[in-house]
């Protein structure tokens, strides 16, 4: 078992059976790919919903990207088999589907490639994986040496499973005038309006070689054979046997027979990826099949991910961190608001969530998306339950579930705009409304999605939960139309406090200072409200179902306390200084686990029918107590609220993999991303606690960027310029940072010296406050900041 | 390669490798199961739609079942590991995951069992499988016999997958209470409305056994580690770990550990099978779990299916053929009508063809099926696409498609129904509505339905085909409206024709004398349009599109003949001698192949958009130019019904497996069942012509009957009394054959003689006609027929 090494941006391992589940990301502007260390893929591209062009063995159903993915021998992969021609002696790289003990292996990260190093038998294999930042096209280059100090006499086969792609027509064959092996299929449909929608689509599955191989297999069964895929027929015969596939699965299988010389190298090339037509392939070939075309690429590619760096450098006494600060993080922001997730309707939390990030890397973006969500409110003020992308797309899945909390994040995720960048000026735009055609502005648009917020409470001043909120799909406390959400009655204070205090900020009309007291008004009554019902003694519950039931309470011996009310009635103001300490206590006591802080807990062993679906799930899983990031990065933003440094530290560090090794291989993840949880029930099931979910997509990574950026190193822009109030945690002496701010840079210093309080020296001169204003665009500043030791 | 033989009413291959996918099929009321000789699964059960309880190890889609279905490396399976404890070698029976060369492999499919027998490393291991009549249960044998000659230590793991149950929910432990694994989910679902849907699934799996096991593993990646499923890490271990699954892929393997004396055998059983809970699985295993239950349930199947054994039992010169229409034949038909193909939506096509078959097996199972379909006829006296079943049940799929067809099966299946029966009281029963509410009598509605067929036809008398008609997904013909369907215009004139004569027949009012006469008037007018606007010079076209394009004729390059036109041209009526005679040379010339009479040819290369799905299909796929076995044995009934005796039988022969022992290997099926197709593109794509879809849903087989009752034996049912006509192939001098009929026996003795014309001698008493009428139930009468020599 040996642990992975970093090794400045890339992350490398060592070993492919100690974490078999490891794996890393690339993507662009059309489609994904998630490898993992033994050779199995995902990949997806959009046409314009997600699409494969490499299929499972059977047919599988079409749905969001699964948790926990399982693997199996036929599963989606990208695989070189070597055969030894003279003792027949094989094994394949990386791993799968041989397995045989390799002599080494390196499987390497990179934030613009995957590579793979497999050593066995005297030859060496080296893989890697690049893709353009455009189309749709894997770009895959082998290099084979031989290390055994005499000739050898070998073959090679790339082996790039294409699946079960269609029950109306599926076919391959290998085409010379293309150079490579073909698969064609029509995707399958039974209504004639599916035609006209799908006639266009990509098709075709096109694996594509730069140098003429010696035989090939079209066919996977004539490829496998009786041999199984750890001994395809096909590999232990002398040849390929250059089978076609008709209404057959499919499969891309070739065959370089060579003679090496002692230390002679060989490189080779290959192009994999869907098309419409022959023309299409044509061009790809053409664009992409060389040797120079692949540098050229590599190189794009390379700079389109750098264009994501982000705002934000770090030293710290913690290299893990500082590495997974300015390298990675900002990459897994920088997705995110790239692509949104590859779907057509994203939900619209996780929009504007995901283009929230875009503040800290290309905030034209976030203010674009901002805008295109808004146009999309209904007539009542209300903001729908995703936002559509694409022409004819559709709300689809957990998006026709009515959720009741999508207009909270319409001013939390402004804020941290108006943060970065200051434009006020956006709150005057007008947006049209999709359906009705109206045009109001972005102030008249928030204003009227925080009534509704006001307005869907119920006598009390709760807020109704209809069918589910925020990641809690308890979809049955109030699908009768009465009950009411703990979590959504503390974020409509916060939300309603956050576009008040943008209404005072600009103050530039006398009708934002009317709303900005209307709104203070109203999150002053919902939190009297929640105090009222919700405060249990120790913490606030997470609900009062149809049936007057209220939940998440003391007396529960399952789902007894809830993170998401805690955190979140500490950033809307329910919470007193006195209930912020007794519940800081209870999380700390009840849901903080060695892996992370448990989104609840315990977990439910079994259906409450007055709650829902989340009591149906595996206890640890997604949304049954698992360590849920998104809710747990909200409540270490409350505790850098409040100042609760060494908490706040604690528990980001816990989210990031690493640095333990037990981490590492518990999580079973490299730490190239934070994945959407980790699984909980550490008291119920500590076998599995900690396990990642290996899902990239997550509305955690933008805030945990925002609490490095705002909490630990302090560094929050303002309506005049960048306040700075760092959080180090106290067993830090100092960090350096590079901040990049309003097109300015600023060198920053954060020291421990003996002051009572923090004092900044910006270009050698002692500040008065503990803010930068009048900012120079361009400027480098070079700034110096004392903080008190700890006590 | 080793040939199947025959033995009685049992089939076995004894070889894996020679025919892979060839498979047998168990039934109840409640469930299906096919195995592969190898050991691959695929179960379904009703819960009201058709579910799982051991899956795929990635999520699949919920669909129909799949032609040509592919195996993988986990597909679903029940599999038994054998280990020698002194060297460690290793194989399974049947014959996956290990693959490996046994000494001796027998697969034996019974009518109401499967077994197989495999020796390996002096070991012989015996396995049986069998269902209940009734309960979701499978019932699995083990015999170990030791032939070695010497004392022999070994283990043996049975292994039965479970696969990946569920996102939301998934788990599995050994359970010493209830003695066996137990796997536990929860079926996924995300509106409330579903959940109570759902909330009485069985969603649990279990695998109990009768003795309790040394070890266990309920975690599939800890029973198959590193080793993969040819060579499972727990199997190469000492013990099985004891591994439970949280949130994990469960599956089932247990280890007995063994000594073995020589000649020594053991005995053990299994049930695996869906639960809702505890308490049933409990009661399962009370019921089912013992030596005496297993070898009463076994009778009681037996029985079952005996029950279904048929009207007919021939000896012919044709042994293989003997076999298939005494035993297996009315086993596939008793099938459909038993169960209508585990479906809650069967399309109405399919539900009244599947029915009508019970008409020679419990006739009133289609008295009820036909009056059941009847009273979901629409206002307008249109059928439905599908019929609903099952309380809740909804039309999904194809039945989603308006196809215009579905009238022309009533009149077509109560003809055969009132044949076999003479029950024409059914005729004045009252159908009341379910839409309605409204009772009409069954002439009414079958009237209303002719009407319904008369108006749905254009300016020129041809009949509409909307979005399709039966069996070739042409949706693009007539999807504006405008389109029509050649054979569906000649299908209405059958259809009335039909009617017209059963109205004739019972005669009782006037009312009905009316019917017959407006029919008859409407199917001349029908015809008349047909040799107007189709007739294409040698045969009839397949319709003319939404643009007044005529297809299915001599101009086209593809899609040039269609076989439905033809036959159904015959039997309406549409056809002169003339034609008949230059339709049969056409099919015989461009249609028929070695493996049987195509639907239509040349096979559709590329989409054409004025027909549609079809022309996407592969080529030789069900749709797209395949053998499509119930197109064809139309072509065969109307081959009897103009007296083309030898050219009906040949086609006939061709439909069933063998007895060519290459038509097995190229079929890749025992001679079971027919398929709803074999590959057809003969001339095309002769590598994969004749490629058995291994599926056994299809109208096709109370067609066969029926065309071994009335047309090849000529023992057809009148109002009266049974009218004899045999059409023996020319080379056959005679036959015997023993009829069931009205309650009565016939022992039917066929001959060639010298005589000019049929001559009939019933107890030795010679007839004056053709006709035995005055039948006595309970009688046995003995028939001697003596018919002219072939010329």
């Amino acid at each position: 078992m040996l642990r992975p090494t970093h090794n400045g941006d890339r992350y490398q391992l060592t070993s492919a059976t100690a974490m078999p589940q490891a794996a890393g990301f690339l993507w662009n502007q059309q489609m994904m790919i998630q490898m993992t260390c033994r050779g199995y893929a995902t990949a997806q591209f959009m046409q314009p919903e997600p699409a494969k062009y490499a299929h499972a063995p059977n047919l599988e159903a079409k749905t969001f990207m699964q948790p926990e993915q399982n693997y199996y021998a036929h599963h989606p992969g990208r695989f070189f088999y070597l055969k030894d021609e003279e003792t027949g002696e094989l094994f394949s790289a990386p791993y799968e589907p041989v397995r045989a003990p390799v002599d080494h292996f390196t499987f390497s990260v990179g934030k613009s490639d995957l590579q793979w190093t497999v050593e066995h038998l005297g030859i060496r294999m080296e893989l890697t994986l690049g893709l353009p930042s455009r189309d749709v096209v894997e770009l895959w280059s082998l290099r084979v040496t031989n290390l055994s100090g005499r000739t050898r006499k070998i073959s090679v086969y790339p082996y790039f499973p294409i699946g079960y792609m269609s029950w109306m027509n599926q076919s391959g064959e290998y085409r010379a005038d293309l150079g490579g092996i073909v698969a064609s299929s029509v995707t399958p449909y039974q209504k004639v309006a599916d035609y006209f929608k799908q006639k266009d689509f990509k098709d075709q599955t096109y694996f594509l070689c730069e140098q003429t191989p010696d035989a090939w297999d079209a066919r996977q069964s004539a490829f496998e054979g009786e041999g199984g895929l750890h001994q395809p027929s096909g590999v232990q015969a002398q040849h390929l046997s250059g089978s076609d596939a008709r209404y057959e699965t499919p499969t891309a299988a070739v065959q370089y027979r060579l003679s090496l010389s002692a230390g002679e190298t060989r490189d080779y090339r290959f192009l994999f990826g869907p098309a419409f037509d022959d023309a299409e392939i044509k061009a790809i070939r053409a664009r992409y099949l060389s040797a120079d075309a692949f540098a050229a690429t590599a190189k794009d590619y390379a700079d389109y991910i750098a264009s994501g760096r982000g705002c934000l450098h770090i030293e710290t006494p913690d290299a893990d961190l500082d590495n997974f600060v300015n390298h990675w993080l900002p990459r897994q922001v920088f997705y995110h608001g790239d692509v949104n997730r590859l779907s057509t309707d994203p939900q619209t939390r996780n929009y504007l969530q995901d283009n929230m990030g875009m503040s800290f890397i290309k905030p034209s973006v976030m203010r674009k998306a901002f805008l295109h969500a808004l146009s999309q409110q209904e007539a009542s003020g209300a903001m729908p339950d995703g936002i559509l992308l694409a022409e004819g797309a559709e709300l689809k899945y957990i998006n026709q579930v009515p959720h009741t909390d999508h207009c909270v994040w319409l001013p939390v995720a402004l804020k941290v705009y108006l943060n970065e960048t200051a434009d006020y000026d956006i709150l005057n735009e007008d947006v049209i409304g999709a359906d009705s055609g109206v045009a109001l502005t972005v102030s008249e648009r928030v204003s009227s999605a925080m009534d509704w917020l006001l307005q869907a409470r119920d006598k009390r001043g709760l807020s109704y939960i209809a069918q589910g909120d925020w990641c809690d799909p308890m979809n049955m406390v109030g699908y009768k139309g009465r009950g009411v959400s703990g979590w959504l009655t503390v974020a409509t204070a916060y939300a309603l406090n956050l576009w008040a205090e943008i209404c005072e900020t600009t103050g530039a009309s006398s009708s934002l200072a009317e709303s900005a007291k209307h709104f203070r008004a109203g999150a002053r009554a919902v939190n009297r409200a929640a105090n009222e019902y919700l405060w249990d003694g120790d913490w606030y519950a997470r609900g009062i179902t149809d049936d007057n039931v209220t939940f998440g309470v003391r007396k529960d011996q399952e789902g007894r306390i809830w993170l998401n009310p805690q955190a979140w009635a500490i950033l809307g103001g329910a919470a007193n200084t006195g209930q912020r300490a007794s519940m800081l206590a209870q999380v700390e006591q009840q849901l903080v686990t060695p892996y992370g802080v448990q989104m609840f807990a315990p977990p439910y062993s079994a259906m409450r029918d007055d709650v829902g679906r989340v009591t149906q799930k595996h206890p640890g899983s997604a949304e049954n107590g698992a360590v849920y990031n998104h809710a747990a990065i909200f409540y270490i933003y409350s505790l850098y609220a409040i100042g609760e440094s060494d908490r706040a530290y604690a528990l980001l560090r816990k989210m990031l993999p690493g640095p333990e090794e037990i981490d590492y291989l518990q999580r079973g993840q490299l730490p190239v991303f934070i994945p959407n949880y980790y699984r909980g029930a550490w008291r119920e099931y500590p076998r599995t606690a900690g396990r990642s979910s290996q899902l990239f997509n997550t509305g955690t990574v933008s805030w945990a960027y925002l609490c490095f950026v705002e909490g630990l190193c302090g560094l929050k822009g303002c309506a005049d310029g960048l306040s700075v109030k760092p959080q180090l945690p106290s067993h830090w002496d100092g960090i350096k940072v590079v901040r990049q701010f309003r097109h300015a840079t600023f060198n920053v210093s954060i020291q421990r010296a003996d002051v009572d309080k923090i004092q900044l020296h910006c270009d050698g001169k002692r500040l008065t406050t503990s803010r930068i204003t009048g900012i120079v665009v361009g400027k480098t500043y070079a700034l110096e900041v004392f903080i008190p030791r700890s006590p």
